[in-house]
């Protein structure tokens, strides 16, 4: 029987998710439809509920719900606690568990830029919301040698380090501090909202950085923010917000139905949708 | 963006009506998805008020739902609340709407067989149960001359009597009776699930009708019922419970988009799908 998967969020219309799993459905066939919703604030917990009541696969979680969504699931994986934040729900025998599959996918879109060599890699992360708290948290579980952050608000930053109390390097940085030093990283990370859907914003300045520093942004619209093409031209080795999605994507597909997906594929179709 | 559509049940797994419904959607260039849902009697009320929260355009109810939901509607079509079942709920602006297009779907079903002259035509409807209350409520506002019941249990048929109180001359027998007098009677009914699913059930021999009764039976697993068998044997003109199953769907399809689907390309389908 075709089971019901979609994606919680507002807005949601322009999700890319419901095309990229349904293809994965299709081609591993599988009897699996999934849905954009476009949720109200005061409906999400009524959403979650009859998710389950109809008996649901799964679903995704986007902005604004990541973290609300948290007190509607009846179990909670170890990682999407500690991040605290979840974009991925499994339904299975009535009983609903959050994960969080942003950061894992992240850290699996970047490993082959560096060779799958984490080791002692110098990381800066730039922002300090619910991206950041992810990426943080499952860049902190590499065999990176350091991992630090860099935020306008440092509070934030020093909460995202404390909770993810496991012993790496970090140090918390303001962004003008992080200018500075930018030479010092091997990979730069930019989590912040800045620069979406615009071409001339950008939360810090790259002139400072070293010759193929791994530049990425999470950012996917526009597909080349002014952040990329700033690291561009100061010669790093790049990568767009597209293949954190992609991989966020396969890692919950294969949540839901222990199957991998093929990447590459996912990849083309978001791509041919962006019209790049 | 697509909207989410489907059908409450237990069991569901069977259902013909998304094949018919998501053809519709297609042919009429409408983005929609229609789904089976397969809810615990517990879980209805989340379910209803989960399918509202996503956004859902509506959806049908089933077997053992059309009583019981009716107080997680907002608001009532009067002759659903006539009828006292839901088979089709709207959500439209938040809001909420049941009907029943159970009754109404069988009466267009049953039209061309009498080359839509209902006036002064003699029925009987044979059961007291959810559909005997659909149909015979229907049946009650055409100008059929009279519409009788017969029932195992004779105070549920005059409840039905009593609660579509519309001044139409209507007796309610036993099914004893109603054998001795079928010879009276243009249009029978059969609306029990007896015969469902079995080749040699009946609820009441039909040897005593007239030649050229239309006489239609509800259920359409097997397609023949015996039922329809023996009045075939007799001389009359019989319907399977495809049409009704078919019209039901077309109101309740029309209720969602404002579009009539094609019943004979739906009735294909159905009639394929049922190995017929």
């Amino acid at each position: 029987m075709k089971k019901l998967y979609g994606v919680l969020g507002n807005p949601i219309e322009h999700s890319l998710s419901p095309l990229i799993h349904n293809d994965a459905f299709k081609r591993n066939g599988i009897e699996g439809d999934y849905l954009p919703f476009l949720v109200e604030e005061d409906a999400l917990e009524k959403a979650v509920n009859g998710l389950k009541a109809i008996g649901a696969g799964g679903f995704n979680i986007t902005v604004p719900f990541k973290e609300s969504v948290i007190p509607y699931m009846d179990a909670l994986d170890p990682f999407a606690k500690e991040v605290g934040a979840v974009n991925t729900a499994v339904i299975k025998d009535g009983v609903i568990t959050g994960y969080n599959t942003d950061g894992p996918g992240f850290v699996k879109s970047l490993a082959p830029l560096i060779d799958y060599q984490f080791s002692g890699k110098k990381v800066l992360v730039i922002g300090g919301g619910g991206a950041a708290r992810g990426i943080y948290c499952a860049m902190a579980k590499t065999e990176a040698g350091r991992v630090d952050i860099a935020n306008r608000t440092l509070s934030a930053a020093h909460k995202i380090v404390s909770d993810c109390h496991n012993g790496k390097p970090s140090d918390v940085l303001s962004l003008a501090d992080a200018e500075k030093s930018l030479s010092k990283y091997d990979i730069i990370i930019q989590t912040t909202s800045v620069g979406l859907s615009s071409l001339d914003e950008s939360p810090i300045s790259l002139l400072g950085i070293k010759e193929k520093t791994v530049v990425c942004d999470i950012i996917y619209n526009p597909l080349k923010t002014k952040f990329l093409r700033e690291a561009e031209d100061n010669g790093a080795i790049i990568q767009t917000g597209v293949d954190m999605f992609v991989h966020q994507a396969a890692l919950a597909f294969e949540l839901w139905t222990g199957i991998s997906p093929d990447c590459e594929r996912m990849r083309e179709l978001v791509l041919e949708k962006l019209g790049g």
